[in-house]
């Protein structure tokens, strides 16, 4: 279990000054106590006092955190509101170690009306962080609940506490010889069971990738300082707990997640077992149109589960996105011919484009599939996959070394990223847009992360639409954005907007991401997830008759958290007593 | 749209009646008026009148049954509880078209406090039918909203009505010619949205058999009479309703299956592209204690999406269950020896089977595979899986004939089975326990249908627990019984028990179903659905930490319909003036 030092150092903002500005980023931390930023919402002094002497009884008084050092690690260090009056920042901290100092937090949070903000590990960065939605609400931090509870090889599972990263996960099982394989997002440094519940995704089989969907049973504290247990755990001595989702009854599940009615304490995943190979294999269509075939026969492959491993889109004629060694931001070819239609200042004509790649051999587009099994199936599916595709005039085909598993100690290490072999990794944070932004040093990112339907056609007029907006407003987006193939049935067009210290630049940075959540909506494009300065405008723009899903939320939550003391705000959800009218 | 007369005869009572006995069991319901059996909480019949004269208003005179002979369509054939005084039977009933039409009838329900039922098409025989759990409630009878609103090929999905059958669903798509296949329970007359709901299995790949897994958005009418739309229905303009479950924000979906926290009147269903091919693959091992081996295996191969067809596990040695040619119940070897070991009074030893089954060479157990895809993949899954099975000594393979898609009539006709090939059906009904029980006929079934691990010990210790009990009451079970893998991680151990007409015997029966439950849950194995007459007892089993999950249930029932108009009792979960102190 992780001592008082580890536990506040594996904060984001102090990791992310250790991975990327030493001293930097810990100053600026240190130069914007919480206690400077009190909301109106913020707790009573005198009771919060008397609520975090409460919990100093249960945890201990090393495991509650107020000194304004402390606390401002919990900031989140992508917060586009940092600095300014309205910033996300709690008041404390508290780390229980167990299940039942949860349940004894909870009890007090709801004797003195104390605001908390559960976090697994705090590390969704562009998402939201550690930071509470609430300004002045308690941070509860379950990091120090770390144990591996239980990983079962025969049928495949584990069963993991919150604060468990894909890393810990990992080790565990590398250690004991296990012949599993993890599903990680792109850091690996975050919670298991908050990636999950924040609906993350990854990047093996799709079953896997969709994190959410491969979780199986959970424990629950609920906000009234209940303990409760899902599906079969419901049943005292089941053991299949982790392999029967659904229980007897309604599946409640799916309302712990992106939401504020619980504390989910322990959580069990299906797990992948260890492949016996891995191979890639890549497809190139000439023409911009093609895209719509192309999307279309994927969606037909992946529909029938003949592809299954993760699929990436990229634009070759302007250089960008090679599946899993992107090229980072902007073109890569440098030819003088695509350079002047990039650059074109009356806008990018993808026929002019087109022209030159057919002329100089350069395919409009490549999709690359990854395959894991056995070596003789995944030749199967990719000769599936070829034929399929050998159906859009010009389309060729490449196909890489097929791998046996495991791989050597060599092979992980000459890997341009290890996430597609289940392997966490922080390569994620040694890409992307650090730079500068209307003259601010750019310190991390935000995602607008809308739903576009799975065609070519829509991915085409999000790239205009989305895409064109982005580029107008200088976002560091590619000359034409691909969407995200990563969810079974939708596209994900994920743009990633800078964020600064400079809140003069931040404030325009909202303006855009606001711009963009209202300009999709009237598209008919959603966002999946976002930060939380943004939950509100993105939970209005789901308003079908009159708001009613948010108004079923709010009854919900009403029901399930009467004094209102968990995660108030999180994804759009307030509390009665804080509820604005007219939402 | 059906008629008056169509809406009446679909229902379950009167269909049975012309497939299986003709004039006995319509005699037999208008033998037993539904007024007969008023229960204490049938509504006042002033105050029901009125609510059903305010229901004329909306739907139209035709459209609301209150006589008894129309009322009697509604019973449960397959009621345990048949002729009883406490069977559940309805007061009335009312038929919408439209969902507009269920929103009235909603708010009319709770202005005069009408217990109200909807069902879909009341098919869900062994499990229910069309019977209200609270006696005395108004069916709300969705059969007449059957349109079948959106099949989209691109992108593999359709959008339903709950009076959409398979059989009305598979003839609207071959109608258009459209390549894509629905995944049928074994009955097709029922709905689509009701099988889903009640977590109901199917027979093609994986993630389509699973039906509430396969589902994708939902249009709910709350019991407080708002229309709801969920998931990425909840964006006025979005496309993507089918394409992405789980919109932002909670995912509440799961609440509206088994339960009673809503009307679906929508519902989006992903969909399986018409695959090339079809192939059957089956192992044989000689061993009793093969199973532990062959599940474990199977369990790998299935983990890995190697295997993701229905699988079935059979027992050459005693005869029974041959994948989708099962030879009924009971021995068919006519083996002399084989039968002396099954029929020993002194009980059944498995040893003694092995060792004649490996003197005759039949093999002890079998496990059958289906294949999905094009030729050249399913012969490499079905490579696969026999390398991985050649590590059990002894075992054997056999592979069918692949065939192309989509078959001819001639081809469909020959077919054992139709289920595995998307076609709805009724031939379920032309096998099965029609015999005698106690002395009295047989005229339908109810399933004991508990969760038991994935593993050949969980399978062996359910057999010789829970068949031991089915044998030892001379239920119609197996000499060994094998446990059902239609869901992908846990095994299901269902046991048909007989419903006879006759009181006394139907007691007896009942009495061995709860003694089932409540040894089943001794042992850790809980039921994941049931009918009626056991949804309080089996919601009982399910107690971790004082009924924690029932009482969140009942938190929010209460939250969501304040009057308890909606399915009173459905999966145990009462509104808080039915509850009884102490569950």
């Amino acid at each position: 279990m992780p001592t008082r030092r580890q536990t506040l150092q594996a904060s984001a903002a102090a990791m992310l000054t250790a991975l990327f500005r030493p001293g930097a980023a810990q100053a600026s931390v240190a130069a914007a106590p919480a206690a400077a930023r009190l909301s109106p919402a913020q707790p009573n002094p005198r009771t919060l006092a008397e609520a975090l002497s409460a919990f100093s009884k249960i945890v201990g008084d090393q495991w509650v955190f107020s000194s304004a050092e402390d606390v401002a690690l919990y900031r989140d260090p992508y917060s586009l509101l940092w600095g300014e009056p309205d910033e996300k920042v709690a008041s404390a901290a508290v780390a229980p170690a167990s299940t039942e100092e949860v349940l004894e937090l909870v009890r007090i949070a709801n004797q003195y009306r104390i605001p908390i903000y559960p976090i697994s590990t705090g590390k969704n960065l562009g998402y939201g962080g550690a930071a509470p939605v609430l300004p002045g609400s308690v941070v509860l931090d379950l990091k120090r609940m770390n144990r591996v509870l239980e990983v079962n090889e025969r049928n495949a599972y584990a069963v993991v506490e919150p604060g468990v990263s894909y890393f810990d996960l990992y080790h565990y099982m590398q250690e004991r010889n296990l012949k599993l394989w993890i599903d990680c997002p792109g850091p690996g440094w975050g919670s298991i069971v908050g990636n999950a519940l924040d609906h993350g995704l990854g990047y093996t089989l799709a079953q896997y990738r969709n994190h959410f969907d491969a979780h199986c049973g959970m424990e629950v504290v609920l906000p009234t300082g209940t303990l409760m247990r899902t599906g079969m755990g419901a049943m005292p001595k089941a053991q299949t707990w982790q392999q029967f989702k659904t229980g007897y009854g309604p599946w409640i599940d799916g309302l712990f997640s992106q939401s504020n009615f619980g504390v989910v304490t322990k959580m069990g995943f299906w797990l992948m077992p260890q492949p016996e190979a891995f191979g890639i294999g890549r497809v190139f269509v000439p023409r911009y149109r093609d895209l719509i075939p192309l999307v279309d026969i994927m969606n037909r492959l992946e529909s029938s589960h003949i592809l299954q491993g993760c699929s990436s889109l990229s634009c070759p004629v302007t250089g960008t996105g090679f599946g899993d060694a992107p090229s980072a931001f902007g073109p890569t070819q440098q030819d003088p011919e695509i350079m002047a239609v990039i650059n074109d200042p009356t806008g990018l004509a993808p026929e002019r484009l087109e022209a030159i790649g057919l002329k100089k051999g350069i395919p409009f587009w490549s999709c690359e599939f990854k395959f894991y099994g056995p070596r003789k199936l995944i030749e199967a599916q990719w000769a599936c996959a070829q034929e399929a595709f050998a159906a859009i005039p010009g389309a060729r085909f490449e196909v890489g070394e097929i791998l046996s598993m495991p791989l050597s100690s060599a092979q992980v290490e000459a890997l341009p990223d290890t996430v597609f072999f289940g392997i966490p990794t922080l390569r994620t944070f040694s890409v992307g847009p650090l730079a500068n932004y209307g003259g601010a040093a750019v310190v991390g990112h935000v995602f607008f992360s809308p739903v576009v339907p799975r065609t070519g056609e829509a991915a085409i007029a999000a790239d205009a639409v989305l895409g064109g907006l982005a580029r107008h407003y200088g976002l560091p987006i590619t000359p034409i954005q691909f969407p995200n193939p990563a969810f079974e049935r939708a596209f994900l067009f994920v743009i990633a907007l800078p964020v600064t210290r400079d809140a003069t630049v931040n404030r325009k940075i909202r303006a855009i991401f606001h711009e963009l959540v209202s300009v999709a909506a009237e598209h008919g494009w959603g966002e999946y997830r976002t930060t939380p300065a943004f939950y509100d405008d993105i939970a209005r723009t789901y308003s079908f008759n009159d708001h009613a899903l948010l108004r079923f939320h709010e009854t919900l939550k009403d029901a399930v958290d009467p004094n209102g003391i968990l995660s108030a705000g999180r994804y759009g959800i307030w509390p009665r007593y804080l509820r604005r009218q007219g939402t």
